[in-house]
């Protein structure tokens, strides 16, 4: 039996307190402030409201002036906050924590004056380097993982010792776990498919605007070519080529089972982003972040002569939807190649 | 303006007529002796009834007996018959062509005793060395494409020159084609994924059983690991890389729009093949047989050492449920690594 402290209760946070309490650990849950309701919630009747599960028996719950008593005896810290989080995280949380390995399970990447990624275990390590930082990448809803769905993600970090450690304490019979030292690479295809995601889920807004039937031609076409281009950033950014895996598995889910859908259909059915923003008032946009962050990493390189537009039609269009006011027109021709396969 | 004549009056076949008319091209579409109920109806109405909808106006129609009248000044043939129709269609169509390029919309491979794989191009080429055939490979569903719903696909063959004229025939605002002279990756790619999308409908079956409720977790895990069989497969069979573009998507259009999906419904409730194969009577299951196909060629390069049952954990399985009367039972573990994304 270990002590894990998970600091931020999002959902994704809490969801993990299903293995951790399956495999009888002890979770010590640690709101944020922008997390207080959540915790008095879970205290009162051990219902989570953003996760919409009741949690298991025997989570500990803390809000974060309480941070102190979450911290005592612990063992392993998870870092439960969004990528609008990590800042916060760095400054204000990680300099008051003893040393101990932080999982962290938030996704995206940092992006540099140079246009290359930073993972965050990275990040924080550059900023910690005696303290030990890894991450969870790979297709996974919270929901899902806290109905005991059937899950297989990556655990990466730099110390294989560590990650087997942590492996240990996760794995149950529904939650299924790799282990990788390819930080860059796992983080970087799990953040890359917001991008994709939004992109697939446009052919699903303009066929419903077109005749209100779900279509899949279109949706297939623009999954391959999300493929094609993720493994063309991979590469770029120095991540190796079977975290595909997690890339396509991950924006997979982020098709069907995420937020960044109701963006997507929205902006497929001709209504421009700031617009469909403005509707979807309430739901977090971390894939827009992310996806700008990529394509403006993306035009970094093209500017240094390292790739070419040409290569990435898909993403920099989803970067003028978002970013220059474009509306939706899919260059579908530009996906064709002559003797790509060869 | 070009003549082209389409022997097999199927969905597919049929439905090559909507880019070919919207060109201004005269299309004969002959029937087999298993279309003459389509023909008739084509005929009478311009209804086709299994494609569900009306032909373009103009589409020429034959029973097999007129292949004479069809092939009359004809410059192209496509080939539009299923895996099933191949044998006859080398058999008793293709001696009584003239010597015109072939088209051919058949998808799966023939696989020789020694587990290699060879494509349908190649395989009518050994017979009619003097002859020109190409294939149609990628994420297609007939019905989107006679919607003129956007689709990208990809033309292979040997000559690239032909391929271009090809490409000039059919290419139409939502009819988007590659060329690829590596025949054999574009026709591998494009058939393996038929165990795989089997492979990821089971956990629809399996979530809709255990509460009625779609789960994406465990359809992402099984899509991820089938990218990752795919390309393996793929290096195994000596296709390019990059064809992985239509494996994925097809894969995705398979596991939406396909018929495979009710098959593999079935197997996720926990039927036996056998049962679930007698609940679709009437459903076409190629997919099965490619599968099917495939395991068996990957069984005989396992046993030539030169690969391991360890890399193919998902296509194993779902051979063993098809062929061996396994129940449907995910070995999700075996899908994790240490260190493959390095």
């Amino acid at each position: 039996m270990s002590i894990i402290t998970v600091i931020g209760s999002g959902a994704m946070g809490s969801a993990l307190s299903f293995p951790l309490r399956d495999n009888g650990h002890e979770v010590r849950l640690v709101g944020t402030m922008l997390d207080r309701a959540i915790i008095e919630e879970v205290r009162r009747s051990g219902y989570h409201p953003t996760l919409k599960r009741t949690l298991p028996d025997g989570v500990k719950c803390y809000q974060l002036e309480e941070l102190g008593d979450a911290l005592d005896g612990a063992e392993f810290i998870v870092g439960g906050v969004s990528s609008f989080g990590v800042d916060w995280f760095m400054r204000e949380i990680l300099p008051e924590l003893p040393p101990l390995p932080v999982l962290s399970v938030t996704k995206g990447m940092f992006l540099t004056p140079g246009g290359s990624f930073i993972s965050y275990p990275a990040l924080y390590a550059s900023e910690f380097p005696d303290r030990a930082f890894c991450a969870i990448g790979g297709p996974c809803t919270s929901y899902e993982l806290a109905d005991r769905d059937q899950t297989h993600i990556c655990f990466c970090g730099y110390d294989m010792t560590l990650l087997n450690t942590l492996r240990e304490l996760f794995r149950t019979p529904y939650y299924h776990i790799s282990l990788s030292t390819d930080v860059t690479g796992v983080e970087c295809a799990v953040a890359l498919k917001n991008a994709y995601a939004l992109a697939v889920t446009t052919a699903v807004g303009t066929a419903l605007r077109n005749g209100g039937v779900e279509h899949y031609n279109s949706q297939a076409a623009l999954f391959g070519q999300g493929v094609r281009e993720m493994r063309k950033l991979l590469a770029l950014f120095g991540g190796g080529d079977d975290n595909i895996v997690y890339g396509a598995g991950d924006l997979y889910v982020t098709v069907f089972g995420g937020r960044t859908r109701l963006l997507g259909i929205l902006l497929g059915k001709g209504i421009p982003f700031q617009e469909a923003v403005r509707q979807l008032e309430g739901v977090t946009l971390e894939s827009v972040v992310i996806a700008s962050r990529t394509a403006q990493a993306v035009r970094v390189k093209i500017g240094q002569g390292l790739v070419t537009a040409d290569e990435f039609p898909l993403l920099l269009h989803i970067d003028d939807v978002i970013n220059n006011d474009a509306a939706v027109d899919i260059p579908w021709e530009k996906f064709t190649c002559d003797g790509c396969g060869v």
